[in-house]
């Protein structure tokens, strides 16, 4: 049978890992997209490799695309990354994280990777084109999100119409290549809850910015009290599901 | 004295380095960025390095992007690269080269990299963030080209709508980002001679998209017959000036 086809950004956390599992429900074929960027929480790979492979997706590829070179941003060089201090995941989640992500709700947390999304995307659409894919689905949320620039709506939009006049089908005619961001206006409790009436296994995924290393057993687990960690646990928590990771 | 910013891709081509010249006779001060994306003619790149160095550049950053694994062009898969049969740099250049690039007019040739220049130009978008650049400068040019969708004037008025969106200062306020591409409607004998008149050395230039190896020496020489070559020749024809890089 003949399956249409879908690029997905993958970056192994929840959004993206839900993202995939709904392109997957909507009959496309899947092909999977992550990056290596340098990133600190290089953690976040080997969870995108087990949900690609759980969801037996077409293929997965990892591209190298070293943003530390750019720098800018906590992810990426030697800015800390911020932690809510005397936070702990069993905690009553503070109400000023998501929704623009820190004690000053006007900016833009130094999490936020310069251009991340649109470089990602840029890659999806090369991509999307040579297999002649009709859509790219990215898990951007403009919810419950860190209020970076290039997770909102009219970003997308304009990223569409861009994208819209940068192939061959531009110029030759032939099928646009669709950007799809289901999760934009979901709450994070609601993306858990389809992800798990999917039957996506959260266990799989990884969210922390900043892993720390357990010291018995040298593994990595989630700080708890990075941005990410903290609106992982709010979305659990209001979904009224225990989080698989947290042991 | 505090100068103006501009990130300035660099191929080592006549184009970008033309580019680079204009950005920088405009009093720009210059962060030049090329990739090493496992292209055919990676040669290309120490042409970048040695026209970067020549013309002082602030700052030349090389960033790994690896596109072969995307593939669907001749210049980072086994496709092979259309020559013209029987040209050489010395004969008369065919005509229908340039302005669409090959046999069909209509069609876009396999060199064409899939979203390759909105790669690019999301690279330089990020990094021009992190200087806070007032500009970004692209070598496209829409008269004497391959006919590649992301060239045209319109493909790079909706990337600039996009970037507005994407970064920072769209949220914050500031300054936008502006996408520079002064060589858009120059033909190619008119880059070279405001090259030539800025002090360009196009010795230093690479053009050919299928280097060869010399058997004498094995120094990489032109293959003389792909469409840059062949458009390379011309512009240097027209232009009445012996291009310094052919011996």
């Amino acid at each position: 049978m003949f399956m249409k086809k879908a690029v997905v950004l993958l970056s192994g956390g929840i959004d993206s890992s839900t993202s995939l599992a709904m392109a997957q429900s909507e009959g496309f074929e899947i092909y999977a997209l992550s990056f290596d960027y340098s990133q600190r929480h290089k953690r976040e790979l080997e969870s995108a490799r087990l949900v690609a492979e759980s969801l037996r997706v077409r293929k997965h590829l990892i591209i190298k695309a070293d943003l530390s070179e750019i720098g800018g941003s906590a992810l990426t060089s030697d800015i800390a990354v911020p932690k809510k201090v005397g936070a702990s995941p069993t905690m009553p989640i503070p109400d000023n994280v998501g929704h623009g992500g820190s004690d000053d709700q006007a900016s833009i947390p130094v999490t936020y990777v310069p251009a991340r999304n649109t470089i990602f995307l840029s890659f999806s659409l090369g991509w999307a084109e040579v297999l002649n894919a009709d859509s790219i689905f990215i898990g951007a949320n403009a919810i419950d999100y860190s209020g970076y620039p290039d997770c909102r709506p009219e970003f997308l939009r304009a990223f569409q119409d861009m994208a819209n006049l940068a192939t061959k089908a531009s110029v030759e005619g032939g099928r646009k290549i669709i950007i799809q961001a289901p999760l934009l206006f979901m709450r994070k409790s609601e993306i858990i809850m389809k992800g798990v009436e999917l039957g996506l296994d959260y266990a799989l995924t990884w969210s922390c910015y900043d892993p720390q290393k357990k010291h018995e057993t040298g593994d990595l687990v989630p700080c708890g009290l990075c941005d990410s960690c903290i609106m992982r646990a709010r979305g659990f928590k209001e979904a009224g599901i225990a989080d698989p990771l947290i042991i």
